[in-house]
């Protein structure tokens, strides 16, 4: 089944790289943005029999190895 | 207004850190995954009257600078 893992840093943690973009549009003449947050999102093909499944296994990878639990909160999609 | 821009690699073109991340959950346990993709998910505070301008403006952003266009395609969402 096809599962979207989105890894985003958690509120409050300094987003050198958003900073760095958000400096970058205006410089490009892109004013007023704001805000400017960058996440990852891992796709993968995981085997199971149901969704539930496949969504727990997906849940343990991220704990494991996608996020940094510590400064990055994740969610999980599987796709129907 | 809320705007969420991913950004993947095309279909087709190698993606190194996805191989990685699918050896690394092997080398954890989680065998038989696959199609492993990594893209980046840019979220952005965008000024505009409308979601369909804040749209364009956020696509123009993608064009110019969030998305590598030769290998990369992007979608953007406007939160209502």
């Amino acid at each position: 089944m096809k599962v979207r893992v989105t890894v985003m840093l958690k509120d409050g943690v300094l987003d050198p790289q958003g900073k760095a973009i958000g400096h970058a549009l205006q410089t490009l003449g892109f004013d007023g943005v704001q805000d400017v947050r960058v996440g990852k999102i891992i796709e993968l093909d995981v085997p199971g029999a149901s969704a539930d499944e496949v969504r727990e296994k997906a849940q343990a990878m991220a704990r494991d190895l996608l996020a940094n639990l510590v400064i990055e909160d994740f969610s999980v999609e599987v796709a129907a």
